[in-house]
Protein backbone atom coordinates (compact mmCIF):
# COMPACT_ATOMS: atom_id res chain seq x y z
CA UNK A 1 0.00 0.00 0.00
CA UNK A 2 1.34 3.45 -1.06
CA UNK A 3 1.24 6.17 1.72
CA UNK A 4 -1.10 8.46 -0.18
CA UNK A 5 -3.96 9.79 1.17
CA UNK A 6 -6.78 7.53 1.15
CA UNK A 7 -10.44 8.81 0.60
CA UNK A 8 -13.59 6.85 -0.56
CA UNK A 9 -16.85 8.59 -1.88
CA UNK A 10 -20.25 6.80 -1.26
CA UNK A 11 -23.17 8.37 -3.01
CA UNK A 12 -22.24 8.69 -6.47
CA UNK A 13 -25.16 10.48 -7.72
CA UNK A 14 -24.69 13.93 -9.54
CA UNK A 15 -22.85 15.36 -7.16
CA UNK A 16 -21.49 12.63 -5.29
CA UNK A 17 -19.55 11.58 -8.96
CA UNK A 18 -18.49 14.95 -9.35
CA UNK A 19 -16.68 15.12 -5.93
CA UNK A 20 -15.05 12.25 -6.44
CA UNK A 21 -14.04 13.03 -9.95
CA UNK A 22 -12.23 16.04 -8.43
CA UNK A 23 -10.74 14.09 -5.44
CA UNK A 24 -8.89 12.30 -8.26
CA UNK A 25 -7.71 15.08 -9.87
CA UNK A 26 -6.21 16.06 -6.89
CA UNK A 27 -4.33 13.20 -7.02
CA UNK A 28 -5.70 11.28 -4.48
CA UNK A 29 -6.44 7.54 -3.89
CA UNK A 30 -10.11 7.59 -4.52
CA UNK A 31 -12.47 4.72 -4.15
CA UNK A 32 -15.66 5.48 -5.40
CA UNK A 33 -19.81 3.40 -3.77
CA UNK A 34 -22.74 3.53 -4.84
CA UNK A 35 -25.91 1.28 -4.31
CA UNK A 36 -26.44 1.23 -8.45
CA UNK A 37 -22.87 -1.02 -9.48
CA UNK A 38 -23.21 0.73 -12.82
CA UNK A 39 -22.54 3.99 -11.42
CA UNK A 40 -19.83 2.76 -9.36
CA UNK A 41 -18.32 0.85 -12.57
CA UNK A 42 -18.70 3.60 -14.28
CA UNK A 43 -16.57 5.77 -11.68
CA UNK A 44 -13.48 3.24 -11.81
CA UNK A 45 -13.62 3.90 -15.81
CA UNK A 46 -12.65 7.32 -14.94
CA UNK A 47 -9.97 5.82 -12.94
CA UNK A 48 -11.40 5.10 -9.28
CA UNK A 49 -9.71 2.22 -7.95
CA UNK A 50 -10.90 -0.90 -7.55
CA UNK A 51 -11.59 -2.84 -3.87
CA UNK A 52 -14.65 -3.77 -1.70
CA UNK A 53 -15.55 -1.34 0.91
CA UNK A 54 -14.91 -3.60 3.81
CA UNK A 55 -11.63 -4.79 2.50
CA UNK A 56 -10.54 -0.87 1.61
CA UNK A 57 -12.30 0.51 5.22
CA UNK A 58 -9.67 0.16 7.56
CA UNK A 59 -6.89 1.86 5.05
CA UNK A 60 -8.65 4.86 4.84
CA UNK A 61 -8.08 8.56 5.88
CA UNK A 62 -11.48 9.94 4.69
CA UNK A 63 -15.09 9.16 3.96
CA UNK A 64 -17.23 11.78 2.18
CA UNK A 65 -20.72 10.60 2.48
CA UNK A 66 -22.54 12.53 -0.58
CA UNK A 67 -26.13 10.58 -0.17
CA UNK A 68 -29.70 11.98 0.21
CA UNK A 69 -30.67 12.47 3.56
CA UNK A 70 -30.87 11.61 7.17
CA UNK A 71 -31.80 7.67 6.80
CA UNK A 72 -29.56 7.23 4.07
CA UNK A 73 -26.72 9.00 6.18
CA UNK A 74 -27.32 6.74 9.09
CA UNK A 75 -27.56 3.47 7.01
CA UNK A 76 -24.13 4.20 5.19
CA UNK A 77 -22.47 4.76 8.31
CA UNK A 78 -24.29 3.16 10.68
CA UNK A 79 -26.20 0.37 9.39
CA UNK A 80 -25.73 -3.31 8.68
CA UNK A 81 -22.85 -2.78 6.63
CA UNK A 82 -22.19 0.58 8.02
CA UNK A 83 -17.94 1.58 7.11
CA UNK A 84 -17.64 3.71 10.92
CA UNK A 85 -16.73 0.70 12.62
CA UNK A 86 -14.53 -0.69 9.64
CA UNK A 87 -12.55 2.57 9.97
CA UNK A 88 -9.48 2.91 11.68
CA UNK A 89 -9.02 5.11 14.48
CA UNK A 90 -8.36 9.22 13.38
CA UNK A 91 -10.15 8.59 9.81
CA UNK A 92 -12.74 10.95 9.36
CA UNK A 93 -16.04 10.84 7.96
CA UNK A 94 -16.91 14.19 5.82
CA UNK A 95 -21.04 14.57 5.88
CA UNK A 96 -22.18 16.32 3.00
CA UNK A 97 -26.41 15.44 3.15
CA UNK A 98 -28.11 18.59 4.25
CA UNK A 99 -29.60 17.42 7.62
CA UNK A 100 -30.93 18.88 10.70
CA UNK A 101 -27.77 20.14 13.56
CA UNK A 102 -29.41 17.63 15.77
CA UNK A 103 -28.80 14.76 13.72
CA UNK A 104 -25.52 15.89 12.79
CA UNK A 105 -24.58 15.94 16.37
CA UNK A 106 -25.95 13.02 16.99
CA UNK A 107 -23.62 11.64 13.58
CA UNK A 108 -20.62 13.01 15.27
CA UNK A 109 -21.17 11.80 18.74
CA UNK A 110 -21.46 8.01 17.52
CA UNK A 111 -18.08 8.09 15.35
CA UNK A 112 -16.25 9.95 18.28
CA UNK A 113 -17.04 6.78 20.57
CA UNK A 114 -15.40 4.39 18.26
CA UNK A 115 -12.75 6.92 17.67
CA UNK A 116 -13.35 8.38 14.08
CA UNK A 117 -13.45 12.25 13.47
CA UNK A 118 -16.57 13.47 11.94
CA UNK A 119 -16.52 16.56 9.61
CA UNK A 120 -20.44 18.08 9.68
CA UNK A 121 -19.89 19.17 6.04
CA UNK A 122 -23.04 20.37 3.91
CA UNK A 123 -22.76 21.08 0.58
CA UNK A 124 -23.78 24.13 -1.90
CA UNK A 125 -23.18 24.54 -5.67
CA UNK A 126 -24.53 22.53 -7.76
CA UNK A 127 -23.65 19.54 -9.91
CA UNK A 128 -21.19 21.61 -12.42
CA UNK A 129 -19.20 23.06 -9.34
CA UNK A 130 -19.27 19.51 -7.65
CA UNK A 131 -17.61 17.80 -11.04
CA UNK A 132 -15.12 21.15 -10.95
CA UNK A 133 -14.00 20.89 -7.32
CA UNK A 134 -15.58 24.33 -6.66
CA UNK A 135 -18.69 23.61 -3.91
CA UNK A 136 -19.22 25.26 -1.10
CA UNK A 137 -18.87 23.74 2.02
CA UNK A 138 -20.45 25.32 5.37
CA UNK A 139 -18.45 22.61 7.33
CA UNK A 140 -17.89 22.64 11.26
CA UNK A 141 -15.93 20.35 13.62
CA UNK A 142 -12.46 19.28 15.84
CA UNK A 143 -9.68 21.28 14.23
CA UNK A 144 -8.67 17.65 14.85
CA UNK A 145 -11.31 16.64 11.94
CA UNK A 146 -10.25 19.76 9.93
CA UNK A 147 -6.79 18.54 10.09
CA UNK A 148 -7.81 14.75 8.61
CA UNK A 149 -10.18 16.14 6.19
CA UNK A 150 -8.15 18.67 4.71
CA UNK A 151 -6.74 17.13 1.89
CA UNK A 152 -10.41 15.77 0.38
CA UNK A 153 -12.14 19.12 1.46
CA UNK A 154 -9.37 21.65 -0.44
CA UNK A 155 -10.14 19.20 -3.54
CA UNK A 156 -13.67 19.86 -3.78
CA UNK A 157 -14.12 23.37 -2.23
CA UNK A 158 -13.51 26.57 -3.31
CA UNK A 159 -14.98 28.25 -0.20
CA UNK A 160 -15.02 26.25 3.23
CA UNK A 161 -16.89 28.15 5.66
CA UNK A 162 -15.40 27.12 9.07
CA UNK A 163 -18.89 27.80 11.24
CA UNK A 164 -17.58 26.48 14.51
CA UNK A 165 -16.17 23.28 16.27
CA UNK A 166 -19.20 21.51 16.93
CA UNK A 167 -21.05 19.27 14.52
CA UNK A 168 -24.51 20.79 14.16
CA UNK A 169 -22.93 23.97 13.28
CA UNK A 170 -22.45 23.31 9.37
CA UNK A 171 -25.66 22.19 9.25
CA UNK A 172 -27.53 24.99 11.00
CA UNK A 173 -25.66 27.56 8.27
CA UNK A 174 -26.99 25.14 5.47
CA UNK A 175 -30.62 25.35 6.52
CA UNK A 176 -29.88 29.24 6.68
CA UNK A 177 -28.42 29.03 3.46
CA UNK A 178 -31.40 26.68 1.83
CA UNK A 179 -34.43 29.03 3.60
CA UNK A 180 -33.14 31.52 1.88
CA UNK A 181 -32.81 29.48 -1.71
CA UNK A 182 -36.26 27.83 -1.27
CA UNK A 183 -37.95 30.81 -0.59
CA UNK A 184 -36.33 32.64 -3.51
CA UNK A 185 -36.92 30.23 -5.88
CA UNK A 186 -40.95 30.19 -4.99
CA UNK A 187 -40.86 33.84 -5.52
CA UNK A 188 -38.95 33.95 -8.59
CA UNK A 189 -41.70 31.96 -9.58
CA UNK A 190 -44.67 34.00 -8.26
CA UNK A 191 -43.00 37.04 -9.66
CA UNK A 192 -42.59 35.54 -13.24
CA UNK A 193 -46.05 34.50 -13.45
CA UNK A 194 -47.58 37.60 -11.90
CA UNK A 195 -45.54 39.63 -14.32
CA UNK A 196 -46.65 37.32 -17.55
CA UNK A 197 -50.26 37.37 -15.92
CA UNK A 198 -49.93 41.09 -16.82
CA UNK A 199 -48.81 40.65 -20.06
CA UNK A 200 -44.99 41.17 -20.30
CA UNK A 201 -42.79 38.37 -21.80
CA UNK A 202 -41.25 36.37 -19.27
CA UNK A 203 -37.65 37.03 -21.39
CA UNK A 204 -38.52 41.23 -20.54
CA UNK A 205 -38.65 40.47 -16.75
CA UNK A 206 -35.61 38.47 -16.65
CA UNK A 207 -33.48 40.71 -18.01
CA UNK A 208 -35.02 44.02 -16.56
CA UNK A 209 -34.94 42.00 -12.60
CA UNK A 210 -31.28 40.71 -13.30
CA UNK A 211 -30.23 44.40 -13.39
CA UNK A 212 -32.79 45.63 -10.84
CA UNK A 213 -33.34 45.46 -6.72
CA UNK A 214 -35.59 42.84 -7.29
CA UNK A 215 -32.43 39.88 -8.58
CA UNK A 216 -31.60 36.87 -6.49
CA UNK A 217 -29.23 34.24 -6.94
CA UNK A 218 -31.65 32.23 -7.86
CA UNK A 219 -33.56 33.98 -9.68
CA UNK A 220 -31.13 34.63 -12.43
CA UNK A 221 -30.18 30.80 -12.14
CA UNK A 222 -33.62 29.64 -12.74
CA UNK A 223 -35.57 32.14 -14.38
CA UNK A 224 -33.94 30.96 -17.75
CA UNK A 225 -35.22 27.51 -17.49
CA UNK A 226 -38.91 29.25 -17.49
CA UNK A 227 -38.08 31.64 -20.28
CA UNK A 228 -36.60 28.65 -22.01
CA UNK A 229 -39.41 25.99 -21.21
CA UNK A 230 -37.35 23.48 -19.93
CA UNK A 231 -37.50 21.89 -16.70
CA UNK A 232 -35.19 18.92 -17.28
CA UNK A 233 -34.28 18.70 -13.63
CA UNK A 234 -31.27 20.04 -12.20
CA UNK A 235 -32.19 20.26 -8.67
CA UNK A 236 -35.89 18.94 -8.49
CA UNK A 237 -39.04 20.02 -7.16
CA UNK A 238 -39.01 17.32 -4.13
CA UNK A 239 -35.59 18.44 -3.10
CA UNK A 240 -37.80 21.24 -1.27
CA UNK A 241 -39.92 19.34 0.30
CA UNK A 242 -37.18 17.48 1.83
CA UNK A 243 -35.06 20.95 2.74
CA UNK A 244 -37.38 23.41 3.59
CA UNK A 245 -39.18 20.47 6.06
CA UNK A 246 -35.93 20.50 7.86
CA UNK A 247 -36.06 24.64 8.04
CA UNK A 248 -39.46 23.92 9.74
CA UNK A 249 -38.72 21.30 11.63
CA UNK A 250 -35.54 23.21 13.51
CA UNK A 251 -37.73 26.15 13.34
CA UNK A 252 -40.42 24.07 15.87
CA UNK A 253 -37.85 22.96 18.00
CA UNK A 254 -36.60 26.17 17.89
CA UNK A 255 -39.91 27.80 18.79
CA UNK A 256 -39.06 30.05 15.84
CA UNK A 257 -41.64 31.47 13.64
CA UNK A 258 -41.15 31.44 9.48
CA UNK A 259 -43.98 32.43 7.21
CA UNK A 260 -42.13 32.61 4.26
CA UNK A 261 -40.68 29.47 4.58
CA UNK A 262 -43.84 27.62 5.38
CA UNK A 263 -45.79 29.49 2.52
CA UNK A 264 -42.85 28.41 -0.02
CA UNK A 265 -42.75 24.84 1.05
CA UNK A 266 -47.10 25.09 0.53
CA UNK A 267 -46.06 25.94 -3.09
CA UNK A 268 -43.46 23.08 -3.91
CA UNK A 269 -45.89 20.88 -2.15
CA UNK A 270 -48.44 21.64 -4.11
CA UNK A 271 -46.16 21.33 -7.58
CA UNK A 272 -45.00 17.87 -6.13
CA UNK A 273 -49.02 16.64 -5.73
CA UNK A 274 -49.73 17.84 -9.20
CA UNK A 275 -46.87 15.39 -10.73
CA UNK A 276 -44.00 17.72 -11.00
CA UNK A 277 -41.99 16.38 -8.08
CA UNK A 278 -39.42 15.11 -10.28
CA UNK A 279 -39.21 17.82 -12.47
CA UNK A 280 -36.73 20.78 -11.94
CA UNK A 281 -37.40 23.30 -9.06
CA UNK A 282 -38.34 25.75 -11.50
CA UNK A 283 -41.36 24.12 -12.22
CA UNK A 284 -42.94 25.51 -9.47
CA UNK A 285 -44.14 27.79 -11.34
CA UNK A 286 -47.00 25.23 -12.70
CA UNK A 287 -48.64 25.77 -9.64
CA UNK A 288 -49.40 29.82 -10.54
CA UNK A 289 -49.86 28.95 -14.46
CA UNK A 290 -52.35 26.48 -13.23
CA UNK A 291 -54.18 28.22 -10.59
CA UNK A 292 -54.41 31.30 -12.64
CA UNK A 293 -54.92 30.25 -16.34
CA UNK A 294 -51.89 31.04 -17.41
CA UNK A 295 -49.90 30.07 -20.44
CA UNK A 296 -45.87 29.48 -19.30
CA UNK A 297 -43.33 29.56 -22.18
CA UNK A 298 -42.73 26.01 -23.93
CA UNK A 299 -46.88 25.31 -23.91
CA UNK A 300 -49.16 25.36 -26.55
CA UNK B 1 -36.60 83.05 -22.16
CA UNK B 2 -34.13 80.64 -23.44
CA UNK B 3 -34.61 77.87 -26.06
CA UNK B 4 -33.26 75.59 -23.64
CA UNK B 5 -35.13 72.03 -21.96
CA UNK B 6 -36.76 72.99 -19.27
CA UNK B 7 -38.19 70.55 -16.71
CA UNK B 8 -39.64 70.94 -13.31
CA UNK B 9 -39.45 68.22 -10.36
CA UNK B 10 -42.30 68.01 -8.22
CA UNK B 11 -41.85 66.50 -4.90
CA UNK B 12 -38.19 67.35 -3.50
CA UNK B 13 -38.37 64.48 -0.85
CA UNK B 14 -34.82 61.57 -1.04
CA UNK B 15 -35.87 60.96 -4.67
CA UNK B 16 -37.10 64.04 -5.96
CA UNK B 17 -34.01 66.17 -4.86
CA UNK B 18 -31.48 63.83 -6.21
CA UNK B 19 -33.56 63.56 -9.74
CA UNK B 20 -33.86 67.31 -9.50
CA UNK B 21 -29.97 67.86 -8.94
CA UNK B 22 -29.39 65.36 -11.60
CA UNK B 23 -31.46 67.03 -13.97
CA UNK B 24 -29.45 70.34 -13.12
CA UNK B 25 -26.10 68.55 -13.69
CA UNK B 26 -27.59 67.93 -17.41
CA UNK B 27 -27.42 71.46 -17.97
CA UNK B 28 -31.15 71.59 -17.91
CA UNK B 29 -33.32 74.87 -16.87
CA UNK B 30 -35.11 72.99 -13.55
CA UNK B 31 -37.49 74.32 -11.05
CA UNK B 32 -38.33 72.27 -8.53
CA UNK B 33 -41.37 72.61 -5.53
CA UNK B 34 -42.26 70.64 -2.87
CA UNK B 35 -45.18 70.43 -0.45
CA UNK B 36 -42.05 71.81 1.88
CA UNK B 37 -41.10 75.73 1.06
CA UNK B 38 -37.61 74.77 3.14
CA UNK B 39 -37.34 72.24 0.61
CA UNK B 40 -37.98 74.14 -2.52
CA UNK B 41 -35.51 76.84 -0.95
CA UNK B 42 -32.69 74.75 -0.17
CA UNK B 43 -33.01 72.83 -3.88
CA UNK B 44 -32.86 76.88 -5.74
CA UNK B 45 -29.52 76.82 -3.66
CA UNK B 46 -28.55 74.29 -5.49
CA UNK B 47 -29.22 76.16 -8.63
CA UNK B 48 -32.66 75.33 -9.16
CA UNK B 49 -34.38 78.53 -10.85
CA UNK B 50 -36.98 80.94 -9.34
CA UNK B 51 -40.91 81.22 -10.17
CA UNK B 52 -44.15 79.92 -9.23
CA UNK B 53 -45.37 77.56 -10.83
CA UNK B 54 -48.29 78.85 -12.83
CA UNK B 55 -46.12 81.29 -13.51
CA UNK B 56 -43.65 78.52 -15.34
CA UNK B 57 -45.94 75.71 -16.20
CA UNK B 58 -47.14 77.14 -19.81
CA UNK B 59 -43.40 77.09 -20.26
CA UNK B 60 -42.68 73.31 -19.75
CA UNK B 61 -41.17 70.76 -21.99
CA UNK B 62 -41.46 68.29 -18.73
CA UNK B 63 -42.83 67.70 -15.41
CA UNK B 64 -41.39 65.27 -13.15
CA UNK B 65 -43.76 64.01 -10.58
CA UNK B 66 -41.90 62.37 -7.84
CA UNK B 67 -44.31 61.87 -5.00
CA UNK B 68 -44.77 59.41 -2.49
CA UNK B 69 -48.62 57.47 -3.97
CA UNK B 70 -51.31 57.59 -6.48
CA UNK B 71 -53.46 59.99 -4.43
CA UNK B 72 -50.56 62.76 -4.64
CA UNK B 73 -49.58 62.06 -7.92
CA UNK B 74 -53.38 62.61 -9.35
CA UNK B 75 -53.53 65.85 -6.73
CA UNK B 76 -50.08 67.26 -7.90
CA UNK B 77 -51.37 66.28 -11.61
CA UNK B 78 -55.15 67.05 -11.73
CA UNK B 79 -56.25 68.59 -8.52
CA UNK B 80 -57.59 72.40 -7.60
CA UNK B 81 -54.13 73.68 -8.68
CA UNK B 82 -53.30 71.31 -10.72
CA UNK B 83 -50.37 71.13 -13.18
CA UNK B 84 -51.53 69.34 -16.60
CA UNK B 85 -54.19 71.72 -17.46
CA UNK B 86 -51.61 74.46 -17.27
CA UNK B 87 -48.85 73.18 -18.94
CA UNK B 88 -48.34 73.49 -23.23
CA UNK B 89 -49.91 70.48 -25.84
CA UNK B 90 -46.78 68.02 -26.24
CA UNK B 91 -45.30 68.64 -22.99
CA UNK B 92 -44.63 65.87 -21.27
CA UNK B 93 -45.33 64.36 -17.88
CA UNK B 94 -43.05 61.68 -16.45
CA UNK B 95 -44.83 60.25 -13.21
CA UNK B 96 -42.22 58.12 -10.73
CA UNK B 97 -44.48 57.23 -7.92
CA UNK B 98 -45.49 53.21 -7.59
CA UNK B 99 -48.88 52.75 -8.76
CA UNK B 100 -51.10 50.25 -9.92
CA UNK B 101 -51.42 49.82 -13.75
CA UNK B 102 -54.93 50.49 -14.08
CA UNK B 103 -53.82 54.12 -11.96
CA UNK B 104 -51.25 54.89 -14.65
CA UNK B 105 -53.56 54.40 -17.79
CA UNK B 106 -56.19 56.47 -16.05
CA UNK B 107 -53.51 59.35 -15.61
CA UNK B 108 -52.53 59.16 -19.02
CA UNK B 109 -55.92 59.19 -20.79
CA UNK B 110 -56.57 62.11 -19.38
CA UNK B 111 -53.35 63.90 -19.84
CA UNK B 112 -53.53 63.04 -23.38
CA UNK B 113 -57.02 64.13 -23.30
CA UNK B 114 -55.59 67.87 -22.41
CA UNK B 115 -53.23 67.26 -25.14
CA UNK B 116 -50.45 66.57 -22.73
CA UNK B 117 -47.70 63.61 -23.65
CA UNK B 118 -47.53 61.07 -20.56
CA UNK B 119 -44.92 58.77 -19.05
CA UNK B 120 -45.61 55.93 -17.06
CA UNK B 121 -42.12 55.85 -15.09
CA UNK B 122 -41.99 54.70 -11.94
CA UNK B 123 -37.85 54.47 -10.70
CA UNK B 124 -35.67 51.90 -8.48
CA UNK B 125 -32.20 52.01 -7.29
CA UNK B 126 -32.50 54.18 -4.11
CA UNK B 127 -31.53 57.79 -2.92
CA UNK B 128 -28.07 57.65 -3.83
CA UNK B 129 -28.18 56.76 -7.23
CA UNK B 130 -30.78 58.82 -7.51
CA UNK B 131 -28.80 62.05 -6.98
CA UNK B 132 -26.16 60.37 -9.24
CA UNK B 133 -28.18 60.00 -11.99
CA UNK B 134 -27.93 56.80 -12.07
CA UNK B 135 -31.67 55.33 -11.47
CA UNK B 136 -33.50 52.47 -13.51
CA UNK B 137 -36.47 53.35 -14.79
CA UNK B 138 -39.24 50.78 -15.69
CA UNK B 139 -40.84 53.18 -18.33
CA UNK B 140 -44.14 52.93 -20.69
CA UNK B 141 -45.55 55.20 -22.57
CA UNK B 142 -45.79 56.15 -27.03
CA UNK B 143 -43.09 57.58 -29.03
CA UNK B 144 -44.01 60.61 -29.32
CA UNK B 145 -43.76 60.94 -25.25
CA UNK B 146 -40.41 59.09 -25.24
CA UNK B 147 -39.12 61.42 -27.22
CA UNK B 148 -40.15 64.45 -25.27
CA UNK B 149 -38.86 63.09 -21.95
CA UNK B 150 -35.69 62.25 -23.27
CA UNK B 151 -33.72 64.87 -21.95
CA UNK B 152 -34.92 63.89 -18.61
CA UNK B 153 -34.79 60.33 -18.57
CA UNK B 154 -30.98 60.33 -20.08
CA UNK B 155 -29.94 62.77 -16.89
CA UNK B 156 -32.23 60.88 -14.18
CA UNK B 157 -31.22 57.68 -15.44
CA UNK B 158 -28.73 54.86 -16.01
CA UNK B 159 -31.06 52.50 -17.30
CA UNK B 160 -34.34 52.98 -19.05
CA UNK B 161 -36.44 49.89 -19.60
CA UNK B 162 -39.13 50.27 -22.20
CA UNK B 163 -42.00 48.28 -21.49
CA UNK B 164 -44.09 49.22 -24.23
CA UNK B 165 -46.45 51.90 -25.84
CA UNK B 166 -49.29 51.93 -23.45
CA UNK B 167 -48.99 53.66 -19.96
CA UNK B 168 -49.34 51.02 -16.94
CA UNK B 169 -46.59 48.43 -18.83
CA UNK B 170 -43.87 50.31 -16.60
CA UNK B 171 -46.08 50.40 -13.33
CA UNK B 172 -46.68 46.52 -13.67
CA UNK B 173 -42.98 46.03 -14.50
CA UNK B 174 -42.15 48.12 -11.15
CA UNK B 175 -44.80 45.84 -9.39
CA UNK B 176 -43.26 42.22 -10.71
CA UNK B 177 -39.53 44.06 -8.88
CA UNK B 178 -41.55 45.23 -5.65
CA UNK B 179 -42.54 41.74 -5.10
CA UNK B 180 -39.46 40.47 -5.59
CA UNK B 181 -37.57 43.21 -3.33
CA UNK B 182 -39.91 43.08 -0.43
CA UNK B 183 -40.14 39.64 -0.17
CA UNK B 184 -36.42 39.24 -0.20
CA UNK B 185 -35.89 41.71 2.82
CA UNK B 186 -38.90 39.80 4.53
CA UNK B 187 -36.95 36.45 3.68
CA UNK B 188 -33.41 38.25 4.70
CA UNK B 189 -35.00 38.82 8.46
CA UNK B 190 -36.14 35.43 8.72
CA UNK B 191 -32.94 33.52 7.60
CA UNK B 192 -30.75 35.77 9.83
CA UNK B 193 -33.15 34.95 12.66
CA UNK B 194 -33.52 31.61 12.33
CA UNK B 195 -29.81 31.41 11.76
CA UNK B 196 -29.18 33.67 14.64
CA UNK B 197 -31.72 31.79 16.76
CA UNK B 198 -29.51 28.86 16.28
CA UNK B 199 -26.35 30.43 17.33
CA UNK B 200 -25.07 31.76 14.57
CA UNK B 201 -23.56 35.60 14.46
CA UNK B 202 -25.27 37.36 11.98
CA UNK B 203 -22.07 38.55 10.84
CA UNK B 204 -21.18 35.42 9.94
CA UNK B 205 -24.35 34.56 8.34
CA UNK B 206 -23.86 37.76 5.86
CA UNK B 207 -20.60 36.48 4.71
CA UNK B 208 -21.42 33.36 3.79
CA UNK B 209 -24.69 34.33 2.18
CA UNK B 210 -22.62 36.50 0.37
CA UNK B 211 -21.11 34.28 -1.59
CA UNK B 212 -23.80 31.31 -1.59
CA UNK B 213 -26.89 30.42 -3.78
CA UNK B 214 -29.37 32.07 -1.03
CA UNK B 215 -27.97 35.65 -2.40
CA UNK B 216 -30.34 38.75 -3.16
CA UNK B 217 -29.66 41.87 -4.08
CA UNK B 218 -31.59 43.08 -1.08
CA UNK B 219 -30.06 40.40 1.34
CA UNK B 220 -26.44 41.92 0.48
CA UNK B 221 -28.17 45.40 0.40
CA UNK B 222 -29.83 45.59 4.12
CA UNK B 223 -28.71 42.63 6.36
CA UNK B 224 -25.63 44.56 6.99
CA UNK B 225 -28.09 47.84 8.63
CA UNK B 226 -29.15 44.43 11.00
CA UNK B 227 -25.20 43.52 11.62
CA UNK B 228 -24.65 46.38 12.50
CA UNK B 229 -27.92 47.14 14.79
CA UNK B 230 -28.68 50.26 12.47
CA UNK B 231 -32.17 50.98 11.56
CA UNK B 232 -32.05 54.41 10.11
CA UNK B 233 -34.28 54.26 7.44
CA UNK B 234 -33.26 54.24 4.10
CA UNK B 235 -36.58 53.16 2.89
CA UNK B 236 -39.24 52.73 5.61
CA UNK B 237 -41.08 49.80 6.59
CA UNK B 238 -44.22 51.69 5.36
CA UNK B 239 -43.07 51.86 2.38
CA UNK B 240 -43.82 47.76 1.86
CA UNK B 241 -47.27 48.26 3.19
CA UNK B 242 -48.17 50.50 0.30
CA UNK B 243 -45.87 48.61 -2.61
CA UNK B 244 -47.21 45.19 -1.53
CA UNK B 245 -50.42 46.48 -1.22
CA UNK B 246 -50.05 47.65 -5.08
CA UNK B 247 -48.98 44.01 -5.95
CA UNK B 248 -51.77 42.07 -4.14
CA UNK B 249 -54.64 44.45 -5.15
CA UNK B 250 -53.42 43.92 -8.99
CA UNK B 251 -53.40 40.04 -8.09
CA UNK B 252 -56.96 40.21 -6.72
CA UNK B 253 -57.71 41.91 -9.59
CA UNK B 254 -55.93 39.30 -11.97
CA UNK B 255 -57.47 36.72 -9.88
CA UNK B 256 -53.47 35.69 -9.57
CA UNK B 257 -53.08 34.11 -6.38
CA UNK B 258 -49.88 35.02 -4.19
CA UNK B 259 -49.01 33.35 -0.99
CA UNK B 260 -45.34 34.71 -0.38
CA UNK B 261 -46.26 38.17 -1.29
CA UNK B 262 -48.99 38.13 1.28
CA UNK B 263 -46.87 36.06 4.06
CA UNK B 264 -43.86 39.20 3.16
CA UNK B 265 -46.91 41.87 3.88
CA UNK B 266 -47.87 40.47 6.83
CA UNK B 267 -44.58 40.73 8.39
CA UNK B 268 -44.20 44.24 7.19
CA UNK B 269 -47.60 45.17 8.64
CA UNK B 270 -46.54 43.47 12.34
CA UNK B 271 -43.46 45.39 11.98
CA UNK B 272 -45.41 48.72 11.44
CA UNK B 273 -48.22 47.36 14.15
CA UNK B 274 -45.18 47.20 16.26
CA UNK B 275 -44.07 51.10 16.23
CA UNK B 276 -41.33 50.55 13.64
CA UNK B 277 -43.16 51.65 10.02
CA UNK B 278 -41.14 54.66 10.08
CA UNK B 279 -37.72 52.72 10.85
CA UNK B 280 -35.29 51.45 7.80
CA UNK B 281 -37.02 48.08 6.10
CA UNK B 282 -35.05 46.32 8.19
CA UNK B 283 -36.63 46.50 10.91
CA UNK B 284 -38.67 43.70 9.77
CA UNK B 285 -36.49 41.57 11.47
CA UNK B 286 -37.96 42.88 14.87
CA UNK B 287 -41.52 41.30 14.76
CA UNK B 288 -39.36 37.73 14.47
CA UNK B 289 -36.93 38.41 16.76
CA UNK B 290 -40.09 39.35 19.39
CA UNK B 291 -42.09 36.17 18.49
CA UNK B 292 -38.55 33.90 19.52
CA UNK B 293 -37.17 36.06 21.99
CA UNK B 294 -33.82 36.62 20.45
CA UNK B 295 -31.55 39.47 21.23
CA UNK B 296 -30.42 41.68 17.74
CA UNK B 297 -27.07 42.73 17.36
CA UNK B 298 -26.60 46.68 18.82
CA UNK B 299 -29.51 45.59 21.70
CA UNK B 300 -28.78 45.08 25.32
Amino acid sequence: MSNRYKVATIGLGSMGFGIASSLLRADLDVYGYDISEQQAEKFRQEGGLSGSLPEVAPQLDAVVVVVLNAAQAESVLFGETGVVVQLQKGAVVISCATVTPEFAAQMADRCEALGVLYVDAPISGGSIKAANGQLSVMASGSAEAFRAAKPALDAMAENVFEMGASAGAGSAMKAVNQLLAGVHIASMAEALAFGMKQGIDADKIFNVIKQSAGNSWMFENRAPHIVAGDYTAHSAVDIWLKDLGIVLDISKQEKFSAPLTAAALQQFIAASGSGYGAEDDAAVIKVYANNSNLTLPGEK
